[in-house]
């Protein structure tokens, strides 16, 4: 079951053309997308309320206010009312579809698939960082054909990085010895981790000064909201030369935006950013960086797609939890109370 | 729950061949066809009694009045019983499988699956045009991912032509507003449809000889009749020239066969042809006009089965009806009360 | 449902390489099969107890008495279990994963899924023939979108040979008119097969010195054990030549040794070798022979898989047993009342 009141990505901005629709799948949900002429975004159920025709195979009419179905010709307008059918004079009021709460804000757009009257903009989490000047990273999307609780799972245990990704965001076997603290809060839960005297991971060594061989302070700060958003402040800096309330002087640093979105119980969407804030004339290195990002990204995919079907296999299977569980564990408690409360309004 | 009781086509005539077999499965029932040596029809459950393996992977023996199944060598006769079989002296009687009714009538194969007794050829739709001297037309067949019933709606109401076929079988979409004339009869409904006064529809206007952007009149009156028969006459003619019990001079019109054939729940068996009877030596209209044909079916295929994954996807969802859907709700009223005789039955 | 206490062929021994993993399913439960430093073959259920991830994506540790997680980094032990974890100071006993008992013999790894303390080798059936030195047969491994049974079925019942196997396996239909005896045993059934004076199989009839159209002696007596193994001992002598009982002089003879290994309910692992003791100093009549059996177990796979389809398709249909069913019906008796007895316990 899915938390319906709160804010999903549906989207980068980009995927929602400015001509023609984007059709996508969102809690099981299947959901049409378009802009009407002042560019604004405009979500409704993509299944026709006549006969469950996709409406996104349809036109825009009304100078993007409104979409005609193309199968039988009904028209709805941006509150999912249907406005007009052939051969109706008056058109009953339940023909009609679900409309959604959408907010376009920093390259995504974000959608409320629960009660629009408790679609709050101030909930969306700030993802400042996917355009702030002073910060480049590309735009990823990838997607899962798992739970999304699994990658929520992968996302609020980093212990595996040392073993699942070596050669990329790894780092040494003792960087997954250390538990980060955990703390909750109200929509999720904050993650500290502090790392010091270690060695530094592969995709982001390159683009440090250090001595060859020199060990790295490393800090991973972040918050993990519902559904499955990620915000995090991570980065190294030589070991020793500040501590965790440093100032970071000489640093490589990073803001990570993350958000999964589930399409189906077993599907999901997963949107994603690495933003740096060094060598911003560099589209290369801007490209690198998120090269190394996907290939371990893709690293975690085929692993959770095959943790994915070992469950699947066999429903039984009861999982020992071990102290790295901690901030997955406490997730998963919020997800659920959330769940249990919506189910019982 | 399908209907028995009545003539499904099973396959064009020139699909069962003079040697081997056909196997085609019809309302989830494995159906293997060959011909006898007369070229008469023969029609059995394609699943042998003793292990179930596949008659149409066998052998026709005694001159094709005979399948030999070629896993243990069983041989059937053509009401199916089971008359031989290696290292069995007596053949048990239920060693049997089920033969079906079945009639090849104006190139196509009507098989019965119901009770054989009460297989009356007088019920096979008259698909005269299939095969008339002064008609002609090409063999389509294709297969469709959906339950039968979604294009039976389709094939109701035609108000989606300017909408889903506008540069085939379309016309402007005053068309869509003129609703037709329905009456219902014992095995289905009856449909006539009168548009006076409105465009050709593109795929036909070529073959006229009227003058550029001039109007016309549009008749289409079909019956169309359990499990999903479509008998067709259709035209247009100069706006104004007669009326619509007029001799059709100077007319453009079409006599439309249509079959559907269920092969599961979810997925039909779709035969048509669209005959004409005009340029009847001219091979290369007739491939037009099928072409365009089968043009506009693929579109309704893509639309149908994009509502048919929508329709999957939400089991609760629940169509608003308009007045367009008169024809198929009573339609679907027959189906409905005949198969709950069958059941009671 | 399976039976647990019995061995299965887990995999030829080349299968479970030198580095690295084997991964298969073996009753609906993944295995990871690896070797020790010694070569010894150690098998565990392939799903981490912490997450559920494959242990077949991790890595050999302790010379290969171990097997590292990799996704969050456990380690276990060749018993399953957990001996390591990062950021866990103490090990709950709990963190194992079940071990099976493993023998490899005569070219096979045995696995027994079910009570370890009941794994007696002795009951591991005599596969000599696969690497004796006066016998030589190339490894044959088929993969069947099948229940297993069916497979059983197909290789308790040779009278299927004339008419699936006519170019290759097969003889005359006089053959299949002639039924084997039955003897059951505590794991399965006997089954004694001699026919005198019938032709000679296309696949041996080329290694034989015997007059043009000269007719043999056809003997075939094999055991088929639980869960599904078959020895055969079968070849041909000129007819008259001595009887059931003679010395086999001038014969052309082999030994086979087939077993079939549950993947799921509708999945199956079949391995197999056709051994000969003839022109020993030529590998291209092993090749030889061994292509004709393949194309055999072709001819049943395509068979077995229609028949599958047909019986899923419906539940309800009834085989109608017949005299050429006595030994697979004894076997389905004998595998019922084991899996009864290991319910029961």
């Amino acid at each position: 079951m899915f938390i319906r009141n709160c804010w999903y990505v549906a989207a980068w901005d980009k995927e929602v053309p400015a001509d023609g629709f984007l059709s996508r799948t969102i809690i099981n949900t299947p959901v049409v997308l378009w802009r009407d002429a002042e560019s604004k975004v405009i979500a409704l159920v993509d299944r026709c309320c006549h006969r469950g025709a996709k409406l996104s195979m349809g036109r825009k009419e009304n100078g993007g206010d409104c979409v005609r179905c193309m199968y039988h010709g009904l028209v709805f307008d941006r509150t999912g009312q249907c406005i007009a059918a052939p051969a109706q004079d008056r058109i009953p009021p339940q023909a009609r579809v679900q409309s959604f709460p959408v907010v376009e804000r920093h390259r995504w757009v974000w959608i409320w698939m629960g009660d629009p009257q408790a679609a709050d903009p101030a909930l969306i989490p700030d993802t400042q960082w996917l355009d702030h000047p002073e910060w480049r990273s590309k735009d990823g999307y990838l997607h899962y054909d798992v739970d999304y609780l699994l990658i929520a799972d992968n996302l609020l245990d980093f212990s595996h990085l040392p073993f699942l990704h070596p050669s990329t965001l790894g780092g040494s076997p003792d960087y997954a010895a250390v538990l980060p603290k955990v703390e909750r809060n109200a929509r999720g839960v904050r993650l500290t981790k502090w790392v010091p005297n270690t060695e530094p991971p592969a995709y982001s060594a390159k683009y440090a000064n250090y001595a060859p061989g020199a060990q790295v302070d490393r800090w991973t700060y972040y918050d993990f909201i519902v559904p499955g958003v990620l915000l995090m402040d991570t980065g190294m800096m030589p070991a020793g030369t500040g501590g965790q309330d440093a100032h970071r002087e000489n640093s490589v640093a990073f803001r990570g935006c993350q958000a999964l979105t589930p399409e189906t119980e077993t599907s999901t969407h997963y949107f994603f950013a690495h933003a740096h804030n060094f060598m911003l004339d560099r589209p290369d290195v801007t490209a690198e960086i998120h090269a190394g990002v996907e290939r371990a990204f893709e690293e975690d995919r085929v692993m959770i797609t095959s943790q994915q079907q070992n469950l699947a296999h066999d429903a039984a299977f009861k999982m020992v939890p071990l102290s790295v569980d901690a901030a997955l564990s406490q997730f998963r408690w919020v997800v659920d109370q959330m769940a249990k409360k919506e189910l019982a309004a």
